[in-house]
């Protein structure tokens, strides 16, 4: 049981990929410490307040056009306890984008966990969060993550990597890696039981 | 091989559950009929063309949230091939809504497919479209499904179910309905490659 409702923002941009932040979103925004389906019907057992931030408030494509309006811009958004930085083939821009990067580093520097999913993973090796550290990305993009910064202990063949920031592997282990996080902070009963609602089989 | 790229129309609506719609529009949007990552750096070999639609193109807010912009409203949306009737507790109030049953019905006829995660399946029985015919959806929604229409022979544990309309179970099933599809009309290799490139384990 959490003690308090933790903020959890998720970071959209252009080229993002759909899946990597939706599913995280479907996960983080549907747990419930009640069980059932009409405890969904409310936030009241929400132990997750989840929102999308991007650096303006424009809307931004996801990859394959998906139109997505972000909740907030960097200097609006609300404070972030768990910070999810998904992956695309956007994140190569934003890989050279200091104002994103800037923004990702003091928010990681204030949230409890920062998390990625696929590619996101390149943005916080770029910052210097992997050093030294276990960490994964997607199957494509192994090598890429080496040659950011060759200290990072790369997991090949691991869906999430928990080493302090925990990062997964492609685009669909997203959803893996929010699970386990909802299991670490609220328990494995609550985190089956949401992965039962939305009809996942965990893995 | 397809002959030509297929529309694939995914509905959305205040309250649509995010990963009803996201999972079939990343499976969908993702598929390529060459292998590897290069080929998703563009569509041409892409052999779906996917787009949401909802009743006007004003943003709708996703259950959770989620802010989403239309990519067309029901007037001006093109040629739709395969139909995708997301779920989440939007379709309750859908269920008495005639302009949405009327396009549904309409679209439906002229599509080669027509398709539904979760509870969309009850607004595919609304319209009589499953009579007497095989189906499912959320398992919360078993007992509304039949209470619509007693004569669907209700699927209580199949994910991906196919009489005609595909219906599928709960919110995540809805990316085993999409790769049921796409290796029903693009070929098992296909549909494998395409999870193998979103790193899903194929159900």
């Amino acid at each position: 049981m959490t003690p308090e409702r933790q903020n959890v923002g998720i970071l959209v941009f252009d080229d993002v990929e759909v899946l990597d932040f939706a599913g995280p979103y479907e996960v983080f925004s549907r747990t419930r410490l009640e069980v059932g389906t009409e405890s969904r019907r409310s936030y009241e057992s929400a132990p997750f307040r989840v929102f999308t931030v991007a650096s303006t408030k424009d809307p931004i494509r996801a990859t394959g056009g998906l139109q997505v309006i972000p909740d907030h811009g960097f200097v609006d958004a609300p404070r972030i306890d768990i910070l999810v930085v998904p992956g695309g083939f956007g994140t190569r821009e934003l890989l050279d984008d200091a104002t994103t990067l800037d923004w990702i580093r003091a928010v990681s520097e204030g949230a409890a966990r920062t998390t990625s999913v696929c590619t996101g993973s390149l943005l916080l090796a770029r910052l210097g969060l992997l050093r030294n550290r276990r960490a994964t990305t997607h199957w494509g993009a192994l090598e890429m993550l080496s040659a950011i910064d060759a200290s990072i202990d790369v997991r090949k063949t691991e869906r999430v990597v928990d080493d302090g920031p925990i990062t997964s592997a492609g685009v669909s282990s997203g959803i893996d890696m929010a699970f386990y996080l909802v299991e670490k902070l609220c328990g494995r009963e609550v985190a089956d039981e949401t992965a039962r609602y939305i009809e996942y089989p965990r893995r």
